[in-house]
C-alpha cells in the first residue's frame, strides 16, 4: 500500500494515499484493533454529515466562518449524507468513549475531500479548511457525538422502527377483523379455558403494539434535545451567541425532524438517559413481540399433533432431514431479535450508568446498541408481517373440535347453579371422559334443555 | 396448633383455628414452601381491599348482589385497607402465576371475617358470603390480580416514588443555586477539562431527574388501565352490563386516582406491558441516580488524597478499623438500590415476555419487582436527599487550587491563536511543570497581558 | 419506648433499653430507612457468628486476646449461630456498601450481650469487651463482611441449593426410567417431528441439571477463599503472624466446610468475582429450569385441547371463576423463580463491576441477591419435585394418537428412497389428510409392505 | 443481475449465476431481510467446514458414502476452512432459529462447488453430490448447527479469548513486580485509607484475571460435547452404528481440540446451556475488567487535578477542542466492551431459556453473542495490554504526596493506644488541618518518638 504523511499535534502518521482521513483517524485505526473494522454505524456518519453542515451554516450566519469555507464544508457533507464516502470511515465502536476519533474522522475527511473537490491533490498544498479550527468550529466531540447519537437514533426510530411496528400492527388488526367471528377455546395457564374469538385474541396483540408505539413516541421529545452548543463541558465555551438554538433549528430544518437545543447541556454530555429511555421503549416492544410471536408459533403448531388452530404460510422447506416439514421460521427470527434487544437494553443501561462528571464515555456502545435494536425491530416486524402474519388463516375444523370438547364451557353455569356445583360437573365429565351435558344431567343439576340454553360458546365471548 | 376443617371443591383441609383464611389459602401454604412466608407484598393485599370493595359496590348497584352482602364485604375490605388483617395473608410470591391463590386468600378472609363480624364463630353456621359466588362475583383471578397490580403499582409510584425523586431533585436544585458561582475545573474522561461552576455541574443532575420523573409519568396512563371486567379470558363472561366501566370508576373514586377500564381486556390479562413500561422508567431513574451518586462520591473523596471539591455530612463512623474515617454511605446505599433496580428490570422483562395465549402467569414476580424497585427508589432518594445532599458544601480552597492548576484553561486561546498553537502551550507547560502563562509567553504565542485578558476561568463558564 | 445512652467516636446515641446493639447500629437504623427493616439476610448474621468466634479463638491462640475475652465472645457467637438473638439485627441491605454497620452491629451485640451474660445490666458498669478493640480485633469490616458473604453463600449452596437441584434431578431421572419405553412424537420448532420416548425426552432434563450442578460446584473453590486477615485494604495490617491461615482453618473446622485463606486479599476486598461466578452458575440453572418447566407445562396442557401427553397432579382448584380447572401451578412458581434469578444475576454483575480501588462497596446487595437466588432455587426445586414431577404420568391414549398421526415418520424412508421423494409423500399426505402409507403407495414410491418394514416408530428412537 | 434456476422440494428459485448456493439459501435471502446481510458469523461457516468434512470422512469409513463423494466433499470443505468461499454465505443471524438455512447454505455450496471443481458448469448436468442426501448424510440441522456452535465457540475461546486475557494478565503481573515497592495510600469507599504498594494493588487485578481464566476453562468440557449424531431429535435416526463417537473423534483430530460426542444428545439439541455457561464466564471476566480498567482510569486521572498516581501512555490527541488533552482511551474501549458483554449475557440467557421440547430455536442469536463477546474480550485485552498497561509508570511525587498527607496512617496506632484515642487524633488533625504527629502529641496520647516508631507506612503494607 502507498502512504502519504499526515500530521496532528502529536506528530506525523502514515495514511493510505487513497484515503481522505488524516492523522487522528489513522492513529485510531492502529490503536483499536477490536472486532471487525468499520463497526461505527453508518447512521452515525450520516448524522455527522447533517451536523457538520448545520454547524458550518450557523457559524457562517453568526459571522465566525467565511462563506467560502461554509460552502466547502457543505459540499462534502452533502456527499456524506448521500452515502458517497462510506469507505472513508474505518473506525470501530470500541474506540474512545467520547467518539472523538469518529468526530475527527469526519473533520479530517471533510477538510481533505474539500481540498480535492477544489482541484488539489491530497497531501499537497495548503488546505482551505483546518479540521479542528474550521470543520469543528464551535464544536467539541463532547457535544457533536451526542448530537449525532440523537439525530441517528431519532431518524431510525421514526423512519424504520415505528413504521415497521405499525405495519405489523395493521396486519394483525386486519386479521382481527377477518377472524372476528371465529369462536375458539381460550387458554389460561396453558390449560383449556372459556371461549373467545380468534379476532379477540389477536386484538390483544394490536393493543400491545399500540401501547408500544405510544411508549416509543413518549421518548422522542427527550431524544429531540440536541447537545450541540455545549462544546467541551456543557458551558458552550468558544461558541458565538445564539449558536446552540440556531444550529438546532438548522438541523431540524435539514432533517425535517423536530430537533431543539437541549435545555441543559450538562446533562446532554454527561448522561445519555434519552438513549436509555428510547431503548427502554424498544425493550418493551421486544417483550410484546416475544409474547405475540410465541402465541402464533403455538397456535400454528402441528400440523397434526399440536394446537393447530391457525395455519401460517410455508416459506421454505423446514428441515434438512425431515422431508415435508414446515416451520414457523419468521417467528423464530423475530423472537431471536427480541432476545437480542432485551440484552442490548442491559448494555445500554450499564453504559448509561457509568458517566463521570462532565462526560459519559460509553457513547459509541450506547448508540451502537440503540441503532441495532431499532433496525432489527423495524426489519423483523416488516418481515414477520409480510412473510407470516399476512398469510395467517384459521384452521376451522381444529378450532371447532377444540371448542366443542372444552370442559370450561361449564363456567357459563356459575350464575345459574353456583361455582361448586359447576365444578362437580366439570370434574365428573373429566373423570369419565363424557360431555358436560351428560355429566350435568346425570348429576341432576340441570336439564338438557337448560344446558343448551345456558351454554352457548359464541355468547360467552361477549361479542 | 389447633385446627378447624375448611372445604373447597377438592375436599377438606385443616386450617389454624385463629385464621380467617380457608381451604385454598391453606393448600397454597402447604404447596409453596418457597422462600420466606408472607412474601406477597402488602401493597397487593391493600389493593385487593379496594378492588373487592369496588366490585361489591358495583355488583350491588347493577343488581347482582344484595345490599346486605355488599355491606358485609365492604366492612371487611375497609379493615384490609386499614391494615388490620395483615397476619391473614400468609402466601408467597412464588405461587401460581395468576395470583389465584392470593385472590382466593382475600375471598376467603372476607367471607370468614364477615361471618365473625356478624357475631358468629369461625367454622360454625352458614356464612352469608360465599368466597367464589359472592366475594369474587363478576371477577376472576385473571382480571383481579392484574387490577391489584395496577392499583398497587400506581399508588406507590405517585405516593412514594415520584415524591421521593422530587425531594431529591429539589434538594439538588437548591444546591445548584447555592453553588451557582463556584467556578471549578471540569472533568471529561476523568481528565482535567475546561471550567464550569458547581451549580452548573449539579444542574445536570436536576435535569436528569426532571426527565426521569417525566418518563415515569409517561407510563402512568397505561398503568391506569384496569383489567377488571375481563374475567377469565378477557371477554367479560359472567359480568353484568356496564360493569367494567363502573367498577373502574368506583376504584378511581375510592383511591382518588385516575383509573379507567382498559380498552382491551385481552391485553390486560395476557400481557403486563404496563408493568414493563413503568419499571423501564424506574430503571432509567436508577441509571440516572447511579451517575449522580457516583459523581458525588468522587467529588467528596479524600479528605486529603482524593478530589475533595465538596464536603458531605459525616453521619457515622465509617470504619471498624480505621479511626476517624468518614464514608459516603448514603451514596453507597442508593447506588446499591440502583444495581437492584437494574436487575429487577430484567426479571420484569423476562416475566413480561413469557405470557401464553390468554394469560401471563408471571404476575406475582412482576409486581413484586415493580413494588420493590418503586419503594427502594422512593426511600433511597429521600434518605440521600436528607442525609447527604442537603449537607453538601463546596470545599473552596480545593476547588480553587484545582481550577488554577488546570492546563485546559488553554482552550480559551483557540479563537485567538488556533488549536495547534494552544496545544503546543499546554504540552510545554505539562512537560515542564510550569504555568500556562509562562509556557505561552516563552513560546512567543502571546504576551502576558493577552493571557490575562483572554484566560478568565469564570468567563469560560458562559454564565 | 425507653432508651439508654450509647457512645461511639462521634458522640452519644439513644438506644432502646431492651436491645443489645450500640451507637453505630442505632445510627444506621436512623440513617437508612430504605425498604423493610431487618432486610440484611439472617444467613449473614449467622456467618458473622462463625467468623467472630473463629477470630476470637485464633486471636487467643496467637496471644493477642486473653482467654477470658475469648470465652465471652465465643458464648455470644454460639447464641448467634443458634438463632437466639435474631431480633438484635435490625439493619437493612441498603446501608454502607462495605457492610460496616452490620459488622459493628455484631460487634456491639457481642460486647453487650457478654456483659449481660456475665451478670451485669445493659449500660451499667465497665464492659469486659470493647466492640472495636476486642470483638473486632485483627479484623476490619472490609475483610469480615466478604468473609461472611463467602461463608453464607457456600453454606446455602451446599446445604440447600445443590441438594434441592439433586432432588429434582433424581425425581426426573426416576421418571426417565418409568417412561423409558413410551414412544411418542418428537417436536422441533413446535412442529411434529420424528419420534423418541418420553424417557429420552426427560433424560435431556436430567443431563441439563447434571451439568448445572457441576457448574455450581466448579465455582465453590473460589467461594471457599476467605478474605479474613486482609483487614482494611488487604495488607493484613494489625493482624498477628499466621492469623489469616489459622482463622480460615478455624472457620473450616467450625463449619465443616473446606474454607481456605484467599491467596490474594486485595482481590477479596476489592472485587467479588466469586459471588459473580457462583451466581452465574445459578443463572445457568435458572435457564435450564425455565426450559424444563416450560416443557412440562406444555406436555401437560389440556385436558382436552392441548398437548396432553402427560398428566400432572392436581394440587388445588386452579381458578376462582372456572370450576374444575387444574393448573400447572408448581411450574409457574419455579419459572417465576427463574425470572427472578436471571434478573438478580444482572444486579450481582453490576454490583461486581463497580468496585473502586481497594474496596467494592456493593457487598450487601451482591450477597442479598446470591442468597435469595440460592434459596429460591433450592426451595423451588424441592417443591417442584415433590408436588409435581413425582406425580407425572404418561397419558398413553394421547401419546399414541399423536404418534400415529405424525407425518414425520416419513423420515425413516430417507435412506431407502431419498429426501426428495420422502418429502413428496409427506406433502401429499398433509394436503389430502391421508396417511403416509396411502400417500406413499399412491405415489408408487414403495409398497405397503415396504412401508411397514421401514417405518417402525419404536425403532426410530434408536433404543 | 443474471440468474439460473435452482430447485428444492418447494419448487424453483432464481439464484445469481455466479453464486454456488441453491434454492434454500436463496429463499432465506429473500425471506429474512433483517439487519445487515451476511451477519451469520464467519466462524460458524468455518466450523461447518470442519463438520461436513468430518461427517463425510466418517460416513465413508462406516460404509454409507462412496470415496468419490467423500473426496469431493472434503475438497470443498478445505476451501471453506481456508476462507476461500466467504462470499458464498449471505445469510443473516435472524433466520430460522435452528440455523437450518445456514446448514443448507453449506450443503448447497458444497454440492455446487464440487460440481464446478469437477470441471462442470453451475446449473448444468447432473451433480455428483446431492445437498441433502450426500453432504447432509447422517446429519440434521438440529445436530449440525449446535455442533458448529461448539466448534466455533471452543476455537475462539482457546484461540483468541484466553490468550488475550493471559496477555493482559501477564502485562499486569509485570507491572506488579516493577511497582512492588512503591508504597502508596490505599482507598476504600473512595476515601483515604491505610497504605499498600502499587504492586499489591495491581496484584488484585492479576488474581481476578487468574480466576476468570479458570472460570472460562471450567466451562470448556461442556462446550467440548458435540451434538452430531443426534440428527433430528436426538435419537440418532438415520445414522450408522458408531457414527456419533467416530465423527466427534474426527472433528477432534481435524481441529486438534478435545471434542467428544455428547453423552446426552437430547440436551444438546433442546438446550444450549453450554453456551450459557461459557458466556457466563465471559461475563464474569467483563465484570473483572470493568473494575480493573476503571481503577486505572482513576489512578491516571489528572494530569493536575485528579488522582494522578500513575501515568499511562498518550496514544493520540484526546480532544477536538481542548488542546494538549490526553485521555485514557484504551480504558474506554475495554469498558465499553464490558458493557456489551454484560448485555450479551442476558441475550444468551433469554435465548437459552426459551427452548421447547426437542429443539431450542434461538441457536443463531446465542452463538452470535458468544462469538462477539469472545472476540471483543480477546481483542480488547490485547489492545489494553499493548497500548496502555505496558506503558504504565508510577508518578512518584504524587504517590508520595498522597501517602504522607494521609490521616489513615493513624490506624497503626490501634494496637498501642486503642481505636477510640486513635480516632480522636485523626479527627483533630482533620479539623485543624495539621499532621497526625502534631495532633497526637498535642492530645498527649503519645510522644513524637513513639509516633515515628509506630507509624511507618512501608511497614503497614505487610511486605
Amino acid at each position: 500500500m502507498e502512504y502519504r504523511i499526515e500530521k496532528d499535534t502529536m506528530g506525523e502518521v502514515r495514511v493510505p494515499t487513497d484515503k481522505y482521513w488524516g492523522a487522528q483517524t489513522q492513529r485510531s485505526v492502529e490503536n483499536f484493533k477490536i472486532g471487525p473494522s468499520g463497526s461505527m454505524p453508518k447512521e452515525i456518519i450520516e448524522a455527522f454529515g447533517y451536523l457538520k453542515k448545520a454547524a458550518a451554516i450557523t457559524n457562517c450566519e453568526l459571522g465566525v466562518l467565511p462563506e467560502e469555507k461554509r460552502n466547502a464544508i457543505v459540499s462534502v457533507c452533502d456527499e456524506i449524507i448521500g452515502g458517497k464516502l462510506v469507505d472513508q470511515f474505518p473506525l470501530v465502536v470500541w474506540q474512545t468513549g467520547s467518539g472523538t476519533q469518529s468526530n475527527m474522522n469526519v473533520n479530517e475527511v471533510v477538510a481533505n475531500r474539500a481540498h480535492v473537490l477544489a482541484g488539489n491533490r491530497l497531501g499537497e498544498g495548503d488546505r482551505l479548511l483546518n479540521p479542528n479550527d474550521d470543520v469543528n468550529k464551535s464544536q467539541s466531540s463532547n457535544d457533536t457525538f451526542p448530537t449525532a447519537m440523537h439525530i441517528a437514533g431519532y431518524k431510525i426510530l421514526v423512519g424504520k422502527t415505528i413504521p415497521g411496528i405499525k405495519k405489523l400492527r395493521n396486519e394483525l388488526a386486519r386479521k382481527c377483523e377477518e377472524m372476528d367471528e371465529v369462536v375458539k377455546i381460550g387458554r389460561t395457564h396453558w390449560m383449556d379455558a372459556t371461549p373467545l374469538t380468534l379476532g379477540q385474541e389477536f386484538s390483544g396483540y394490536v393493543s400491545q403494539l399500540d401501547h408500544g408505539i405510544k411508549a416509543i413516541e413518549n421518548t422522542l421529545p427527550h431524544l429531540a434535545e440536541l447537545a450541540l452548543g455545549g462544546t467541551a463541558v456543557g458551558t458552550g465555551l468558544n461558541t458565538p451567541d445564539g449558536y446552540a438554538e440556531k444550529v438546532a433549528e438548522t438541523i431540524a430544518s435539514l432533517t425535517d425532524l423536530p430537533f431543539v437545543t437541549a435545555e441543559n447541556k450538562f446533562e446532554s454530555l454527561a448522561a445519555h438517559d434519552a438513549v436509555v429511555e428510547s431503548h427502554g421503549a424498544l425493550k418493551q416492544v421486544a417483550v410484546s413481540l416475544m409474547k405475540i410471536a410465541n402465541d402464533i408459533r403455538m397456535l400454528a403448531s402441528g400440523p397434526r399433533s399440536g394446537i393447530g388452530e391457525i395455519v401460517i404460510p410455508p416459506n421454505e422447506p423446514g428441515s434438512s432431514i425431515m422431508p415435508g416439514k414446515v416451520n414457523p421460521t419468521q417467528v423464530e427470527a423475530i423472537t431471536m431479535v427480541c432476545a437480542q434487544v432485551m440484552g442490548n437494553d442491559v448494555a445500554v443501561s450499564i453504559g448509561g450508568s457509568n458517566g463521570h462528571f462532565e462526560l459519559n464515555v460509553f457513547k459509541p456502545v450506547m448508540i451502537y446498541n440503540l441503532l441495532q435494536s431499532a433496525e432489527l425491530i423495524g426489519d423483523a416486524c416488516v418481515s414477520f408481517a409480510e412473510k407470516c402474519v399476512c398469510g395467517i388463516e384459521p384452521n376451522h375444523p381444529r378450532v371447532k373440535e377444540h371448542l366443542e370438547n372444552s370442559l370450561m364451557l361449564v363456567t357459563a353455569l356459575n350464575p345459574h347453579i353456583g361455582y361448586y356445583k359447576a365444578a362437580e360437573i366439570a370434574k365428573k365429565a373429566h373423570a369419565e371422559g363424557t360431555t358436560l351435558r351428560d355429566a350435568a344431567v346425570d348429576l341432576g343439576h340441570l336439564t338438557s334443555e337448560q344446558f343448551d340454553e345456558w351454554v352457548i360458546p359464541a355468547r360467552m365471548t361477549g361479542r
